[in-house]
């Protein structure tokens, strides 16, 4: 496959990235940087997670930060959860709900994340279904963390990844629901760019309708490589973190990082003529006011390294009857 | 073109990386440092340059560390220089001279580089021709630096490149020699991953025989993705510099990074299953022994993410009969 024509980000650093800082962060400071990211041209952005203040305190002003943002069109304000309660909170609030069902890849992280093994999860899915459908939310997404790897088992193999796929749709579909897109998220950081279009490619030859979403870390380095090769293999949507924001509480050491960082992801794009929608300069300045919020370097290369700047055309294949 | 069974890695840490350290670094630290790069199955280290210690003092010591580290073999050590006495000090040295012609594929960056036009540059290849052959050294390489982009100039485009190769291959023959490789440099990290598709296809359409190299920057994040673009169109020659050591003058601000990371790059190729060679534990050690030399926290990923263990066969392809 070629690569695509156009990619859709979602922004996750406001929820990601601000959910790892240790130190709190402002409901302002929060209100100030989603209000700068609407301005980006980012599709959509995951403004906050609907969890416990008690296990996850960073996140206590989830409804505070959402009555005080502005609203842009064309923009989506996501927010994630765990559990009903958060779901009816995200109900309850002005953020677009996706019917997603969500499990992980590898039954050790999942018993860890979510004390419930992969089967018990499973047996939880047709109640998040009735949930959705009672609020009217169709079911068209499914999601599987540590997708590709897990520091506790080892490689995800992709068979497995099959397997699930295969069992989450065809529950879906005895409860009238049909699952349109998947979302693989490597939690941990241990996709590498070849089991990426291997992946991909085993996901869409068995279903070609299936659209695939990723969430991607960097925690090894690989996390850009990974989206060239999803790229290359015809995928269009990342999650992404301005700066990257974040970090991985799974990696060897403090300060590895998490989420491909946006602007990075943006400006790799653009570079191959893969249309953003994003504006790069307006994002890096986002991404500096990121820097500012947490006090911290924050791991994106392209704040460092600076925008590509030419009096040429903007290509590097040579434009009809230019000069050099 | 499939991945490359196996790849080639020059290790440029000790010349380029120490060479961007601004406080003086101890010849001792150096010899250590190359010492512990022995123990890790990296094919070739670049020592140290031989150029001005008026102009870069911190490689006024190249004689004493190349008679102060150990030989192993099966290892090649390598020495940089620019001008005819730098290539004499190589030749009275126990390195090895690779007889190489290199310019820079950009006007702009040759004059403020070399202070000489590139036209002005090819007019003294003859010169090293002669040179070289005195010295019984055969020149089959040439190099182009700033081979993708340059901030003066822009994109290099990608028609001026091949005549430039054309040029030089032709004036090697001029002078009864033949190029068997073009290395090519990404000096201020410019280059994006298509673009490193069609590139290396351009040239192995024109030249199937000649062997390409990449010296890559990592400068606005995409080093290790052109590597994985270039290792997909058939490349395994790679430079690089443990821990990701040195950085890059070119960039917008200071920190950039500037080589790709020799660790991050190897355990790239290793997921992949392309062979390397190197024992990623060794170099980690080495990378941490960087950090401590310049008392500094380095770009590499790998360093910080933590290797990937698993109890499991090491691929993520299930293997015959095992089970999950």
């Amino acid at each position: 496959m070629g690569l695509p024509k156009r990619v859709s980000i979602l922004e996750v650093g406001p929820r990601e990235g601000f959910q790892m800082q240790e130190t709190p962060i402002p409901t302002e400071d929060k209100v100030s940087f989603i209000n700068a990211l609407n301005k980006t041209g980012v599709s959509s952005i995951e403004v906050t997670s609907f969890v416990s203040p008690k296990w996850v305190p960073q996140m206590a002003d989830a409804e505070d930060v959402l009555a005080k943002i502005e609203r842009v069109q064309d923009v989506t304000y996501r927010a994630a959860y765990l559990n009903m309660r958060g779901l009816e909170r995200a109900l309850a609030n002005d953020v677009t709900v996706v019917g997603s069902l969500v499990l992980s890849a590898s039954n050790t992280f999942s018993m860890k994340n979510m004390n419930k093994t992969i089967d018990d999860m499973v047996e939880t899915l047709p109640g998040w279904i009735e949930a959705y459908q009672k609020a009217g939310v169709p079911v068209k997404q499914m999601g599987l963390m540590a997708a590709f790897g897990c520091n506790y088992e080892g490689y995800i193999y992709l068979d497995h990844l099959i397997n699930m796929i295969d069992r989450v749709s065809r529950l879906a579909e005895q409860h009238g629901e049909k699952i349109q897109k998947v979302r693989l998220a490597d939690t941990m950081g241990w996709a590498n760019p070849e089991q990426m279009k291997r992946t991909i490619f085993a996901i869409k030859n068995k279903w070609p309708e299936l659209e695939i979403g990723l969430h991607l870390h960097d925690t090894r380095g690989l996390g850009l490589t990974n989206a060239y090769a999803a790229l290359q293999e015809g995928v269009y949507e990342f999650d992404a973190a301005v700066a990257g924001l974040g970090g991985c509480p799974f990696a060897a050491v403090k300060g590895a990082p998490g989420n491909i960082c946006t602007e990075d992801l943006a400006f790799m794009c653009e570079e191959q003529g893969i249309e953003t929608g994003i504006d790069l300069d307006a994002l890096l300045e986002c991404a500096k006011l990121a820097q500012q919020i947490v006090g911290d370097e924050l791991p994106g290369h392209l704040i460092k390294g600076g925008r590509l700047y030419s009096k040429r055309p903007h290509t590097w294949m040579k434009q009809q009857g230019s000069k050099h």
